[in-house]
């Protein structure tokens, strides 16, 4: 027995679909464990996958594969908007979405609303790749409730990025008409508003319900998708919405496109063709969020 | 321990990268287990995933997602060929290909070459919805091995599918330049090839050497990616090469145009839209295949 449980202890599993499919990750080492005052973070040093971040034993956060999740979350909307030079982050604490949009020189504040400022902590120590840009002078650090943050600010940001865990517990509320409304009012004419929305395949949680809460506030809301091999199913779909932009209306503006063209060419993911690309859906995807 | 191990028995588990990562399936039942002359075939009956195939133990088919495969095995192709009159499918055995070429009204002949008839025959029990299309007059099964049947045609196919397992074993010859020539032989002038080849992103077989053999036989050569929820990392790769038409080169005719219309419409996975979004690719997927 005693061999078995050790052998068994070496493994991370995350279940998902109804409890139905797991993924299995081998792991060399328990980095860290706490309970924080949100939620249990956890730090495993994997076989295969670099260090691995869980909040609530859901993984986060990997090394092999964070650079697809954060690339695509801050130059989809950079390569869209008119202008980008009031970003606001909700979630996030990992840092590795704020490290892509400071890559853009155009911007001038990035707001950081983590309500776990363990979290931050604890990727500091880490994931020090994710967390290099957030002693940038731009970024701004918040550790409060994002639905209460965003409540202050009127026509202020252009980009607005929910980066949050599922739609559960205290995250529950950033998937709301009410919360999205205050994102509508918190962002210019111009704004758009870009959010994590699960995997519409396995469609566990019901995300039509949070296409429609969107299609109630922004005029423009669309979908897309990108691969997140720890994630549940690893087809990841996000939600664009929007004042008056498409996710494919690409600013055709000459400095700042010369600008993007040379941020692509270091992107380990993401690149201009990819991106209107992933907007054209599948006839399944296209159900599932009520397109 | 007695009811542990009766509880552990009931899952299965496919490792992957190298070993490191695995999906678990929750299982009710095992329907099916023999050993082929080839390889050794299980069919699952599972808490969430429908039926599930496995061949040596990799998961090959599952009710929950087996169009995604399916459908754009077919119809990427015949969404691009000038003629599709003429269709060879080497492997592929459980029908699901079949299927969806069966619903293109021009298709003439459709051979199907699969070295091992046991899979037919487990599939024609266990998964009726992919082996509908079998008897349909237009089908010719041939239990034999796909290299040396290749070998007998010349300027005969418009569109040549090979549907195998990885590139192991029995399977590693149809990952050859040797094979990808008499392929290229087999195909008329107008004629297009497609290929299963493996994950682009954890990339466990070198995926590269696929497309480099391709390269050295296909003046057009493609790639593009759809999610297969039970395959190791889900984002999947599939090779495209022809003698002459892109991917994306979609076949104006308006007859063909207007068939392929009413076929999308009755999709789960495929449209138009989608296949020339899924050419659009990824920095990484680019440099894996040494695009």
């Amino acid at each position: 027995m005693k061999e078995k449980e050790s052998k068994e202890s070496k493994e991370f599993t995350e279940y998902w679909y109804h409890q139905t499919l797991g993924l299995r990750v081998k792991i060399k080492d328990i980095l860290h464990s706490e309970q924080s005052k949100y939620q249990k973070i956890d730090v495993y040093d994997t076989e295969g996958i670099g260090k691995l971040l869980t909040l609530n034993g859901k993984t986060m956060v990997s090394e092999i594969d964070e650079f697809i999740y954060h690339e695509i979350m801050a130059h989809v909307p950079c390569a869209v908007a008119r202008k980008n030079s009031k970003v606001l982050i909700i979630g996030g604490g990992d840092g590795g979405v704020v490290r892509e949009f400071a890559k853009h020189s155009d911007i001038e504040t990035i707001d950081l609303v983590e309500i776990d400022e363990r979290v931050i902590a604890v990727s500091k120590k880490y994931f020090p790749q994710c967390t290099s840009a957030l002693d940038d002078p731009r970024v701004k650090i918040h550790a409060r409730d994002g639905a209460e943050f965003i409540g202050e600010k009127k026509n202020y940001y252009d980009i607005i990025i929910v980066d949050s865990t599922d739609p559960e517990d205290f995250a529950l509320g950033l998937f709301t008409k009410e919360f999205y409304s205050k994102i509508h009012q918190a962002l210019n004419e111009d704004g758009i508003m870009m959010a994590q929305t699960e995997n519409p395949i396995l469609d566990e949680f019901g995300i039509k319900q949070f296409y429609d809460n969107l299609r109630e506030v922004f005029p423009v809301v669309e979908s897309f998708s990108a691969p997140i091999i720890i994630y549940p199913g690893v087809y990841w779909s996000f939600a664009f919405a929007s004042k008056r932009y498409r996710g494919t209306d690409l600013n055709q503006d000459n400095s700042k496109r010369a600008r993007l063209v040379q941020i692509e060419k270091n992107c380990k993911w993401y690149n201009s063709n990819w991106h209107v690309g992933a907007f054209a859906l599948s006839n399944l995807h296209r159900k599932q969020v009520g397109m």
